[in-house]
């Protein structure tokens, strides 16, 4: 991902929500990515308790006064930058910092059709980069936007346009999603967020033309046949609770047996058809299973292994994992 | 729900996975339940070392070396059933308690239509049966399916009848589900297993006809509105990960405002369409919200908090939540 964005070239900010993990995410900066981003001030404190100071992109409206208050605590010991959409979060960020003797960069988010959050024009960006500048403690930095897409171009350009006539900053264009690096670079952004590669899940791949391998998608659950109750359909130990509801059909990629199809999901147990498989499934065998989002599967367990060439090497703490807030 | 099973009557085996809480489950054992369920080897850990030690059951197949150490080291500390659907489960269980010197309690199980684990007929439960009855440090108990529904009872019938023929001992007989505890005395159980009745999600409930209460729906997850990007569609700071990706739609009801339809989560927002509501939501609010289905949201947090009347009278740690196996 990094030669992929030297190439383009564009700076990466990598997105930690993936792993959770400040020792990846050092390996990742010293790939040579420009910072981080945590989605939540929960997973920000991991990361600066972490090690990591420099740079931290939290691009989500922080609200509320015992949110507030952490993201001061936070910004006396590590650089960070924020996302805002509203006068009211920018307000309240400044407020908090001013009390705090703490100060943040801010990215003005809109929304270039993404439908989530993010102000709605190229002009509502400039109003609210205009009232940032002019609140103490914060320290405006540029735009950004999620996901990257093409038809997102006209939008950004003339927020660009907007931006330069009116002599705010744009230090920072950011873009985002894996797979949109090159999109994030044509769309006007000079920075893109990218996180789910670290281990990437079955999400962009078409295990059919191309079965997933272990550089693809590197993480594997192990689990357990618990029961076969007919030669059509096994049961393994592995529902919800282990790979949080992932998105449904197939749930699940079995590597050792690409045709079993893992068609449902109750709270504690993974419902496959094997009927498609010639092996016979005996009650006992452990079976590895790459999960559809890696993302929220890797938000339930403690740690993870890291198992190069069949041997454990590292055992990782998921450091962020279940933050709430 | 201890009412309701008294009037019909069958006794109430409480299923503690829906709040993962020893005191919870020592509240509803004083009550008049007669033991409890525990799904996972790790949430029982939980609830023995709570301080419950009388008739657990494990109403899974418990496979492999790892569990099944774990399984006989509590197996000293306290009474335990657990279920088996194959002969390959019942040795593994009771050559590794003869080893360690402990015993617990069996049920088989049959699948009477809910295609999850169990034997496919009542024959082959018999046949499992009687393996169980000869192997050391098993003691066979009944049996058990789940869920309980009316068409299960000529299968149950014919259970019961072929175990009695037999002369295999039928202490228990064990059905379950929230909402199905007339059926399982209908099908002949003398047990049922519940337990989301405990706090209660929306998936029981016509929430047009019914809205959900304190009493109907205990559980609430209190979000703050993040973002207000058009007058149709507010942004929640709380997503799969707060939430677990429960069914879509409405994934939540919230509290306040009925006609707010919570359409679309992902991971860290929670997309809401206000569009039907003529509240004019603002950035800061605080909602409270109805999970779909509880027991995979309060799998995530910590601990809970008791509200009655608007204060905090206990604060519950989710002792049981996260665990893995």
């Amino acid at each position: 991902m990094q030669e992929r964005c030297n190439r383009i070239p564009i700076a990466l900010q990598v997105h930690t929500k993936t792993h959770k993990n400040p020792e990846i995410a050092r390996m990742q900066l010293r790939q040579g990515a420009v910072g981080i981003c945590c989605q939540k001030l929960g997973e920000a404190e991991v990361m600066v308790a972490g090690g990591i100071e420099e740079n931290i992109l939290i691009p989500y409206n922080i609200v509320g006064e015992q949110k507030l208050v952490r993201l001061a605590r936070l910004a006396r010991r590590a650089r960070l930058t924020v996302a805002v959409d509203s006068e009211y979060t920018a307000r309240g960020i400044s407020e908090q910092l001013k009390k705090d003797g703490a100060s943040v960069g801010v990215l003005v988010e809109i929304d270039t059709g993404g439908k989530r959050t993010g102000v709605q024009s190229p002009q509502a960006a400039v109003e609210l980069a205009q009232t940032v500048s002019r609140l103490p403690n914060l320290e405006l930095r540029g735009v950004m936007t999620y996901p990257s897409r093409i038809e997102a171009k006209p939008v950004m350009e003339e927020t660009i346009e907007l931006f330069r006539r009116a002599g705010l900053p744009l230090t920072e264009i950011s873009g985002g999603g894996t797979g949109a690096e090159a999109v994030s670079k044509e769309i006007g952004c000079n920075v893109t967020r990218s996180g789910s590669y670290a281990f990437e899940g079955l999400e962009r791949i078409n295990t059919t033309t191309n079965p997933p391998n272990p550089v693809s998608c590197a993480t594997r659950v192990i689990v357990t046949v618990v029961s076969t109750p007919t030669p059509e359909r096994i049961i393994i130990d592995a529902g919800q609770k282990r790979f949080e509801r992932n998105p449904p059909n197939p749930y699940g990629y079995v590597v050792e047996y690409p045709e079993a199809r893992i068609y449902a999901m109750s709270v504690e147990h993974g419902h496959v058809d094997v009927s498609a498989c010639s092996h016979r499934f005996r009650v006992g065998e452990r079976l590895m299973v790459i999960p559809q989002h890696q993302e929220t599967t890797l938000n339930l367990p403690e740690e993870v292994y890291g198992v190069p060439k069949g041997r454990i090497e590292v055992v990782w703490p998921v450091a962020g994992r279940g933050k709430m807030r």
